[in-house]
Protein backbone atom coordinates (compact mmCIF):
# COMPACT_ATOMS: atom_id res chain seq x y z
CA UNK A 1 0.00 0.00 0.00
CA UNK A 2 1.61 3.09 -1.09
CA UNK A 3 2.50 5.45 2.04
CA UNK A 4 0.62 8.74 2.71
CA UNK A 5 3.00 11.37 4.24
CA UNK A 6 2.02 15.07 5.46
CA UNK A 7 4.82 16.80 5.54
CA UNK A 8 4.47 20.12 7.87
CA UNK A 9 7.06 22.98 7.03
CA UNK A 10 7.39 21.14 4.13
CA UNK A 11 8.74 24.48 2.35
CA UNK A 12 11.41 24.67 4.55
CA UNK A 13 15.25 23.53 3.78
CA UNK A 14 14.68 19.84 5.85
CA UNK A 15 11.03 19.39 4.70
CA UNK A 16 11.45 20.16 1.83
CA UNK A 17 14.57 17.58 1.17
CA UNK A 18 12.50 14.78 3.37
CA UNK A 19 9.68 15.77 0.52
CA UNK A 20 11.27 15.05 -2.44
CA UNK A 21 12.99 11.57 -1.09
CA UNK A 22 9.42 10.24 0.01
CA UNK A 23 8.12 11.55 -3.62
CA UNK A 24 11.23 9.73 -5.37
CA UNK A 25 10.49 6.75 -3.48
CA UNK A 26 6.51 6.65 -4.66
CA UNK A 27 4.74 7.90 -1.74
CA UNK A 28 2.22 9.77 -1.78
CA UNK A 29 3.08 13.03 -0.49
CA UNK A 30 1.13 16.16 1.34
CA UNK A 31 3.11 19.27 1.30
CA UNK A 32 1.99 21.55 3.81
CA UNK A 33 2.97 25.15 4.99
CA UNK A 34 0.82 28.10 6.38
CA UNK A 35 0.98 29.91 3.26
CA UNK A 36 -0.85 27.66 1.01
CA UNK A 37 1.08 28.80 -2.44
CA UNK A 38 4.31 28.50 -1.48
CA UNK A 39 3.23 24.73 -0.64
CA UNK A 40 2.14 24.53 -3.90
CA UNK A 41 5.38 26.49 -5.57
CA UNK A 42 7.53 23.53 -3.26
CA UNK A 43 5.02 21.00 -4.36
CA UNK A 44 5.88 21.79 -8.34
CA UNK A 45 9.58 22.02 -7.76
CA UNK A 46 9.57 18.67 -6.24
CA UNK A 47 7.25 17.47 -9.49
CA UNK A 48 10.06 18.95 -11.64
CA UNK A 49 12.80 16.83 -10.45
CA UNK A 50 10.74 13.79 -9.78
CA UNK A 51 8.84 11.84 -12.32
CA UNK A 52 6.05 10.45 -12.32
CA UNK A 53 5.28 12.65 -8.61
CA UNK A 54 2.38 12.47 -6.43
CA UNK A 55 3.38 15.65 -4.89
CA UNK A 56 1.03 18.56 -3.31
CA UNK A 57 0.54 21.36 -1.91
CA UNK A 58 -1.83 22.82 1.13
CA UNK A 59 -2.47 24.60 3.84
CA UNK A 60 -0.86 22.94 7.17
CA UNK A 61 -4.43 21.81 8.12
CA UNK A 62 -5.80 20.57 5.03
CA UNK A 63 -2.12 18.55 4.02
CA UNK A 64 -2.42 16.30 7.23
CA UNK A 65 -6.34 15.51 7.07
CA UNK A 66 -5.24 12.22 4.26
CA UNK A 67 -2.21 11.04 5.63
CA UNK A 68 -0.96 8.55 7.64
CA UNK A 69 1.84 9.80 8.84
CA UNK A 70 2.51 13.45 9.63
CA UNK A 71 6.48 14.45 9.69
CA UNK A 72 6.50 18.24 11.26
CA UNK A 73 9.62 19.33 10.37
CA UNK A 74 9.18 23.10 11.75
CA UNK A 75 11.53 25.72 13.97
CA UNK A 76 11.12 25.26 17.55
CA UNK A 77 9.43 28.53 17.51
CA UNK A 78 6.88 27.56 15.56
CA UNK A 79 6.44 23.74 17.19
CA UNK A 80 3.35 24.88 19.42
CA UNK A 81 1.54 27.13 17.72
CA UNK A 82 1.57 24.77 14.12
CA UNK A 83 0.62 21.57 16.49
CA UNK A 84 -2.14 23.65 17.73
CA UNK A 85 -3.07 24.46 14.32
CA UNK A 86 -3.32 21.08 12.91
CA UNK A 87 -4.55 19.08 15.88
CA UNK A 88 -8.17 18.41 14.64
CA UNK A 89 -7.10 17.22 11.60
CA UNK A 90 -4.92 14.50 11.84
CA UNK A 91 -6.77 11.67 10.75
CA UNK A 92 -7.84 9.01 13.24
CA UNK A 93 -4.59 6.18 13.79
CA UNK A 94 -2.24 8.60 12.02
CA UNK A 95 1.31 9.08 13.48
CA UNK A 96 3.45 12.51 14.29
CA UNK A 97 6.75 12.22 13.47
CA UNK A 98 8.56 15.15 15.53
CA UNK A 99 11.91 16.47 14.10
CA UNK A 100 11.72 19.09 16.10
CA UNK A 101 15.74 20.72 17.67
CA UNK A 102 15.19 22.67 20.57
CA UNK A 103 17.77 25.18 19.56
CA UNK A 104 18.31 28.32 21.40
CA UNK A 105 18.45 30.30 18.05
CA UNK A 106 14.46 30.31 19.19
CA UNK A 107 14.99 32.85 21.61
CA UNK A 108 17.24 34.89 19.42
CA UNK A 109 20.56 32.66 20.77
CA UNK A 110 22.94 30.34 19.20
CA UNK A 111 22.11 27.69 16.53
CA UNK A 112 24.12 24.75 18.46
CA UNK A 113 22.96 25.39 21.65
CA UNK A 114 19.78 23.82 23.31
CA UNK A 115 17.36 25.20 25.39
CA UNK A 116 15.83 22.89 27.94
CA UNK A 117 11.81 22.57 27.59
CA UNK A 118 9.68 21.22 30.52
CA UNK A 119 8.36 18.50 29.04
CA UNK A 120 12.04 17.26 28.53
CA UNK A 121 11.76 17.56 24.83
CA UNK A 122 9.97 18.93 22.10
CA UNK A 123 9.25 15.38 21.07
CA UNK A 124 7.27 14.78 24.45
CA UNK A 125 6.03 18.45 24.22
CA UNK A 126 4.26 18.02 20.78
CA UNK A 127 2.94 13.97 22.52
CA UNK A 128 1.76 16.81 25.21
CA UNK A 129 -0.20 18.80 22.75
CA UNK A 130 -1.56 15.87 20.64
CA UNK A 131 -3.11 13.33 23.60
CA UNK A 132 -4.14 10.54 21.38
CA UNK A 133 -1.98 10.86 18.50
CA UNK A 134 1.26 7.85 18.42
CA UNK A 135 4.28 10.39 18.35
CA UNK A 136 7.47 9.10 17.28
CA UNK A 137 11.02 11.39 17.78
CA UNK A 138 13.02 10.83 13.91
CA UNK A 139 14.88 12.78 11.21
CA UNK A 140 16.04 15.85 13.64
CA UNK A 141 19.87 15.11 11.92
CA UNK A 142 19.34 14.27 8.51
CA UNK A 143 21.09 16.81 6.63
CA UNK A 144 18.66 18.99 3.99
CA UNK A 145 21.49 19.26 1.90
CA UNK A 146 21.88 15.73 1.38
CA UNK A 147 18.12 15.37 1.27
CA UNK A 148 18.56 17.74 -1.96
CA UNK A 149 21.09 15.94 -3.74
CA UNK A 150 18.74 13.21 -5.16
CA UNK A 151 21.59 11.13 -6.77
CA UNK A 152 23.57 10.65 -4.04
CA UNK A 153 22.94 8.08 -1.05
CA UNK A 154 23.00 9.52 2.34
CA UNK A 155 25.03 8.18 4.90
CA UNK A 156 23.71 8.35 8.23
CA UNK A 157 21.40 6.54 10.61
CA UNK A 158 18.27 8.22 12.38
CA UNK A 159 17.32 7.48 15.87
CA UNK A 160 14.02 7.30 16.64
CA UNK A 161 12.11 6.71 19.53
CA UNK A 162 8.82 6.32 20.46
CA UNK A 163 5.94 4.31 22.95
CA UNK A 164 4.54 2.45 20.19
CA UNK A 165 6.47 0.07 18.36
CA UNK A 166 3.80 0.13 15.72
CA UNK A 167 4.22 3.46 15.30
CA UNK A 168 8.48 3.25 15.46
CA UNK A 169 7.78 0.35 12.59
CA UNK A 170 6.07 2.46 10.34
CA UNK A 171 8.70 5.56 10.99
CA UNK A 172 11.10 2.68 10.20
CA UNK A 173 9.93 1.69 6.63
CA UNK A 174 9.55 5.92 5.77
CA UNK A 175 13.21 5.95 6.82
CA UNK A 176 13.76 3.19 4.43
CA UNK A 177 12.15 5.10 1.80
CA UNK A 178 15.43 7.11 1.94
CA UNK A 179 18.63 5.69 0.50
CA UNK A 180 21.59 5.68 2.76
CA UNK A 181 19.69 5.76 6.25
CA UNK A 182 19.30 3.63 8.58
CA UNK A 183 16.53 4.10 11.66
CA UNK A 184 17.81 2.81 14.96
CA UNK A 185 15.52 2.20 17.35
CA UNK A 186 17.04 4.26 20.49
CA UNK A 187 13.98 3.16 22.88
CA UNK A 188 10.94 5.15 24.87
CA UNK A 189 9.70 9.14 23.91
CA UNK A 190 11.06 9.56 26.90
CA UNK A 191 14.80 9.31 25.02
CA UNK A 192 13.95 12.30 22.86
CA UNK A 193 15.86 14.82 24.85
CA UNK A 194 18.96 12.76 23.94
CA UNK A 195 18.24 12.77 20.06
CA UNK A 196 17.37 16.23 20.02
CA UNK A 197 20.37 16.99 21.76
CA UNK A 198 22.48 14.98 18.84
CA UNK A 199 21.14 17.07 16.37
CA UNK A 200 22.24 19.53 18.09
CA UNK A 201 25.84 18.14 17.94
CA UNK A 202 25.96 17.72 14.63
CA UNK A 203 24.61 21.11 14.08
CA UNK A 204 27.71 22.39 15.95
CA UNK A 205 30.10 19.90 14.01
CA UNK A 206 28.76 21.60 10.58
CA UNK A 207 29.59 25.34 12.17
CA UNK A 208 33.27 24.27 13.64
CA UNK A 209 33.96 22.12 10.05
CA UNK A 210 32.85 24.31 7.85
CA UNK A 211 30.08 21.79 6.09
CA UNK A 212 26.67 21.69 6.12
CA UNK A 213 25.85 17.73 5.87
CA UNK A 214 27.85 15.65 8.76
CA UNK A 215 25.53 12.73 9.89
CA UNK A 216 26.05 10.22 12.48
CA UNK A 217 26.47 6.30 12.07
CA UNK A 218 26.30 4.38 15.06
CA UNK A 219 28.47 0.90 15.05
CA UNK A 220 28.64 -2.01 16.79
CA UNK A 221 25.23 -2.67 16.67
CA UNK A 222 23.95 -6.22 16.00
CA UNK A 223 22.67 -6.64 12.55
CA UNK A 224 18.98 -6.13 12.21
CA UNK A 225 19.06 -3.49 15.03
CA UNK A 226 17.02 -1.34 13.04
CA UNK A 227 14.35 -3.83 12.88
CA UNK B 1 58.79 12.01 23.28
CA UNK B 2 57.31 9.39 25.12
CA UNK B 3 53.29 10.52 26.01
CA UNK B 4 53.01 10.60 30.04
CA UNK B 5 49.84 9.74 31.03
CA UNK B 6 48.00 9.21 34.19
CA UNK B 7 44.59 6.94 34.28
CA UNK B 8 42.69 8.53 37.18
CA UNK B 9 40.05 5.41 38.11
CA UNK B 10 42.48 3.34 36.24
CA UNK B 11 40.87 0.24 37.58
CA UNK B 12 37.59 0.39 36.21
CA UNK B 13 36.36 -0.87 33.06
CA UNK B 14 36.77 2.04 30.69
CA UNK B 15 40.26 3.01 32.66
CA UNK B 16 41.75 -0.47 32.51
CA UNK B 17 40.94 -0.31 29.23
CA UNK B 18 42.39 3.06 27.94
CA UNK B 19 45.56 2.29 30.09
CA UNK B 20 46.20 -0.94 28.22
CA UNK B 21 45.56 0.73 25.04
CA UNK B 22 48.30 3.47 25.58
CA UNK B 23 50.15 0.97 27.06
CA UNK B 24 50.19 -0.86 24.07
CA UNK B 25 51.58 2.11 22.14
CA UNK B 26 54.15 2.68 23.85
CA UNK B 27 52.99 5.58 26.33
CA UNK B 28 54.18 5.66 30.38
CA UNK B 29 51.11 4.81 32.01
CA UNK B 30 50.45 5.78 35.44
CA UNK B 31 47.30 4.15 36.60
CA UNK B 32 45.63 5.41 39.92
CA UNK B 33 42.80 4.37 42.25
CA UNK B 34 41.85 5.24 45.74
CA UNK B 35 43.52 2.14 46.71
CA UNK B 36 47.05 1.38 45.97
CA UNK B 37 46.80 -2.25 45.95
CA UNK B 38 44.10 -2.26 43.18
CA UNK B 39 46.31 -0.03 41.10
CA UNK B 40 49.23 -2.34 41.71
CA UNK B 41 46.80 -5.10 40.66
CA UNK B 42 45.98 -3.27 37.66
CA UNK B 43 49.16 -2.25 36.49
CA UNK B 44 50.58 -6.17 36.65
CA UNK B 45 47.47 -7.21 34.83
CA UNK B 46 47.89 -4.65 31.85
CA UNK B 47 52.21 -5.80 31.87
CA UNK B 48 51.26 -9.21 31.69
CA UNK B 49 49.58 -8.40 28.34
CA UNK B 50 51.50 -5.75 26.60
CA UNK B 51 55.36 -6.08 26.16
CA UNK B 52 57.43 -4.30 26.77
CA UNK B 53 55.17 -2.17 28.83
CA UNK B 54 55.51 0.72 31.12
CA UNK B 55 52.79 0.96 33.61
CA UNK B 56 52.57 1.25 37.55
CA UNK B 57 49.89 1.44 40.13
CA UNK B 58 49.73 4.24 42.35
CA UNK B 59 47.40 6.63 44.58
CA UNK B 60 45.39 8.75 42.33
CA UNK B 61 47.18 11.74 44.34
CA UNK B 62 50.70 10.46 43.31
CA UNK B 63 49.71 8.72 39.43
CA UNK B 64 49.12 12.35 38.43
CA UNK B 65 52.11 14.27 40.02
CA UNK B 66 54.51 13.00 36.82
CA UNK B 67 51.74 12.84 34.21
CA UNK B 68 51.60 15.32 30.83
CA UNK B 69 48.41 14.14 30.55
CA UNK B 70 45.56 13.00 33.46
CA UNK B 71 42.76 11.31 32.17
CA UNK B 72 39.91 11.20 34.81
CA UNK B 73 37.67 7.62 34.37
CA UNK B 74 35.67 7.75 37.01
CA UNK B 75 31.67 7.50 37.56
CA UNK B 76 29.98 10.94 38.20
CA UNK B 77 29.10 9.66 42.28
CA UNK B 78 33.31 10.23 43.10
CA UNK B 79 34.31 13.17 40.36
CA UNK B 80 34.03 16.13 42.85
CA UNK B 81 36.05 14.40 45.70
CA UNK B 82 38.53 12.54 43.34
CA UNK B 83 39.44 16.15 41.50
CA UNK B 84 39.85 17.49 44.96
CA UNK B 85 41.96 14.93 46.01
CA UNK B 86 44.68 15.19 42.97
CA UNK B 87 44.20 19.12 42.37
CA UNK B 88 47.10 19.67 44.74
CA UNK B 89 49.40 17.30 42.54
CA UNK B 90 48.49 17.74 39.26
CA UNK B 91 52.09 19.02 37.14
CA UNK B 92 52.41 22.21 35.90
CA UNK B 93 51.61 22.44 32.14
CA UNK B 94 49.55 19.07 32.69
CA UNK B 95 46.06 18.42 30.75
CA UNK B 96 42.98 17.06 32.58
CA UNK B 97 41.12 14.60 30.31
CA UNK B 98 37.52 14.08 31.48
CA UNK B 99 35.54 11.91 30.44
CA UNK B 100 32.81 11.62 33.10
CA UNK B 101 29.23 10.78 31.96
CA UNK B 102 26.86 12.57 34.28
CA UNK B 103 24.50 10.06 34.62
CA UNK B 104 21.42 9.15 36.95
CA UNK B 105 22.35 6.35 38.68
CA UNK B 106 24.76 8.62 40.60
CA UNK B 107 21.63 8.96 42.61
CA UNK B 108 20.02 5.66 42.51
CA UNK B 109 18.25 6.49 38.91
CA UNK B 110 19.08 4.85 35.46
CA UNK B 111 21.96 4.22 33.52
CA UNK B 112 20.83 5.66 30.45
CA UNK B 113 19.05 9.21 32.07
CA UNK B 114 21.41 11.94 32.53
CA UNK B 115 21.47 14.64 35.46
CA UNK B 116 21.36 18.58 34.65
CA UNK B 117 24.83 19.63 36.43
CA UNK B 118 24.89 23.53 38.31
CA UNK B 119 28.14 24.10 35.45
CA UNK B 120 26.57 22.87 32.81
CA UNK B 121 28.25 19.44 32.34
CA UNK B 122 30.70 17.11 34.27
CA UNK B 123 33.66 18.76 32.05
CA UNK B 124 32.92 22.31 32.75
CA UNK B 125 32.77 20.93 36.98
CA UNK B 126 36.11 19.36 36.53
CA UNK B 127 37.21 22.89 34.92
CA UNK B 128 35.28 24.87 37.62
CA UNK B 129 37.03 22.43 40.50
CA UNK B 130 40.85 23.07 38.58
CA UNK B 131 41.44 26.61 37.79
CA UNK B 132 44.55 27.30 35.68
CA UNK B 133 44.75 23.51 34.37
CA UNK B 134 43.43 23.09 30.47
CA UNK B 135 40.79 20.45 30.82
CA UNK B 136 39.41 18.33 27.53
CA UNK B 137 36.05 16.41 27.32
CA UNK B 138 36.68 13.34 25.58
CA UNK B 139 36.77 9.51 25.52
CA UNK B 140 33.42 9.38 26.90
CA UNK B 141 31.81 6.91 24.46
CA UNK B 142 34.85 4.50 23.92
CA UNK B 143 33.50 0.89 24.42
CA UNK B 144 35.65 -0.66 27.48
CA UNK B 145 34.93 -3.77 26.41
CA UNK B 146 36.30 -2.65 22.84
CA UNK B 147 39.25 -1.45 24.42
CA UNK B 148 40.02 -4.81 26.11
CA UNK B 149 40.03 -6.52 23.08
CA UNK B 150 43.85 -5.47 22.60
CA UNK B 151 43.93 -7.41 18.54
CA UNK B 152 41.10 -5.31 17.37
CA UNK B 153 41.06 -1.83 16.45
CA UNK B 154 37.82 -0.08 17.77
CA UNK B 155 35.18 1.60 15.28
CA UNK B 156 34.34 4.76 16.80
CA UNK B 157 35.22 8.52 16.85
CA UNK B 158 35.69 10.24 19.88
CA UNK B 159 34.43 13.92 19.72
CA UNK B 160 36.94 16.05 21.97
CA UNK B 161 35.74 19.41 22.76
CA UNK B 162 37.92 22.28 25.25
CA UNK B 163 39.20 25.86 25.03
CA UNK B 164 42.54 25.53 24.75
CA UNK B 165 43.87 24.36 21.09
CA UNK B 166 46.92 22.96 22.34
CA UNK B 167 45.37 21.15 25.15
CA UNK B 168 42.55 19.62 22.41
CA UNK B 169 45.94 18.62 20.15
CA UNK B 170 47.28 16.89 22.55
CA UNK B 171 44.55 14.67 23.27
CA UNK B 172 44.02 14.25 19.58
CA UNK B 173 47.59 12.89 19.77
CA UNK B 174 46.38 10.81 22.65
CA UNK B 175 43.53 9.77 21.01
CA UNK B 176 45.42 8.49 18.11
CA UNK B 177 47.62 5.97 20.10
CA UNK B 178 43.96 4.02 20.11
CA UNK B 179 43.54 2.48 16.76
CA UNK B 180 40.30 2.91 15.08
CA UNK B 181 39.57 5.78 17.33
CA UNK B 182 39.44 9.32 15.60
CA UNK B 183 39.33 12.35 17.48
CA UNK B 184 36.88 15.20 16.12
CA UNK B 185 37.08 18.59 17.63
CA UNK B 186 33.87 19.81 18.74
CA UNK B 187 33.82 23.65 20.00
CA UNK B 188 34.49 24.69 22.92
CA UNK B 189 34.39 22.99 26.79
CA UNK B 190 30.64 24.63 26.96
CA UNK B 191 29.86 21.71 24.55
CA UNK B 192 30.99 19.33 26.81
CA UNK B 193 27.23 18.72 27.44
CA UNK B 194 26.10 17.62 24.30
CA UNK B 195 29.08 14.64 24.12
CA UNK B 196 27.96 13.87 27.62
CA UNK B 197 24.54 13.31 26.30
CA UNK B 198 26.23 11.36 22.90
CA UNK B 199 27.55 9.20 25.59
CA UNK B 200 24.48 8.91 27.33
CA UNK B 201 22.35 7.77 23.85
CA UNK B 202 25.26 5.02 22.82
CA UNK B 203 24.66 3.41 27.11
CA UNK B 204 21.28 3.90 26.10
CA UNK B 205 21.63 1.63 22.42
CA UNK B 206 23.76 -0.85 24.41
CA UNK B 207 20.60 -1.93 27.00
CA UNK B 208 18.31 -1.56 24.21
CA UNK B 209 19.82 -3.56 21.55
CA UNK B 210 21.92 -6.05 24.11
CA UNK B 211 25.69 -5.39 23.14
CA UNK B 212 28.66 -3.75 25.16
CA UNK B 213 29.72 -2.14 21.96
CA UNK B 214 28.19 0.51 20.25
CA UNK B 215 29.63 3.00 18.74
CA UNK B 216 29.98 6.28 17.01
CA UNK B 217 31.08 7.33 13.55
CA UNK B 218 30.29 11.23 12.22
CA UNK B 219 30.09 11.19 8.43
CA UNK B 220 30.09 14.66 5.80
CA UNK B 221 33.50 15.93 7.57
CA UNK B 222 36.33 17.47 5.38
CA UNK B 223 39.44 15.31 5.73
CA UNK B 224 42.01 16.40 8.22
CA UNK B 225 38.02 17.43 10.41
CA UNK B 226 40.64 15.33 13.53
CA UNK B 227 43.36 18.19 13.17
Amino acid sequence: MQIKVAVVGGTGAEGSGLALRFAKAGARVFIGSRDLEKAQDAARRISAQVSPAEVTGHTNKDAVAAAGIVVLTVPLSAQVETLKSIRDSIAPGAILVDATVPLEIAIGGRLSRTLTLWDGSAAQQAARLLPGVPVVAAFHALSAEALAKLDHPLDCDTLICGDSAEAKAAVTQLAALIPGVRAIDAGPLDNARLLESAAALLISLNLRHKVKGSGMRITGLPSGADQ
